[in-house]
């Protein structure tokens, strides 16, 4: 199926990934899911559930790194809405045949075992917008 | 329980409200679940289902509104995180004895018959959350 299941996780940047955590943990009762570092997009991540939903704490290993550049821009914050479909090659398809802009054509391989693609956020009304597959 | 059960809603602020939904519509198979106008906050919400996800659209009825002056500031994009709670008097206590600072101390009447209360972005990492009990 093409049309999302749900929402697979929102995507957070923050300036303080441990500090973040803390925070998530202390005020709603977040537990870490997975953690990973990731030298050569410059970016340390932190998978974590609050009850049922997921959220992607993104921090930064540089200032000249995707999320760097985001945080020096807008502040740590929201950053991305991801969903989640079964068939990302037929989503990707028919995103592109709706007109909206793909930052990523075809699926590429993302954190914590995802394939992932981004659509950009001019085709989403500013919502930097992610569709993933899961293994 | 005070601790959140799931996302309830991912908030996002938009220039055109009918537009954002016809993108979400034609994109993502979002289904339109209630619309709502609140002239005394100046916002024109619609609450959106993308598979089993829920999205709130904030259009701003005027410039000098807290949704016209978010977008005049930020521009269009995501705006906050709503958590759903089962007992929202408990979380506000829980939350205020864990050190965040509340933007409602006591739980008001939100839009689509919600009981919900803010938590300001500074004690969240820049995110404005929300919490919501639902009925």
């Amino acid at each position: 199926m093409e049309t999302p299941r749900s929402v697979h996780h929102i995507g957070l940047a923050v300036d303080d990934l441990d500090g973040a955590l803390d925070t998530y943990e202390r005020l709603f009762a977040a537990r870490l899911e997975q953690r990973t570092r990731v030298e050569e997009q410059g970016v340390e991540a932190a998978s974590i559930r609050v009850g049922d939903s997921r959220l992607e704490l993104l921090g930064a290993l540089g200032e000249d790194t995707p999320v760097g550049r985001f945080l020096a821009k807008r502040g740590p914050g929201m950053h991305h809405v991801a969903y989640e479909v079964d068939d990302l090659r037929a989503t990707l398809a028919r995103l592109s045949e709706a007109g909206a802009e793909l930052i990523d054509e075809t699926p590429r391989r993302g954190m914590f075992g995802l394939e992932v693609a981004f659509v950009h956020p001019d085709s989403v009304h500013g919502v930097l917008s992610e569709v993933v597959s899961v293994g």
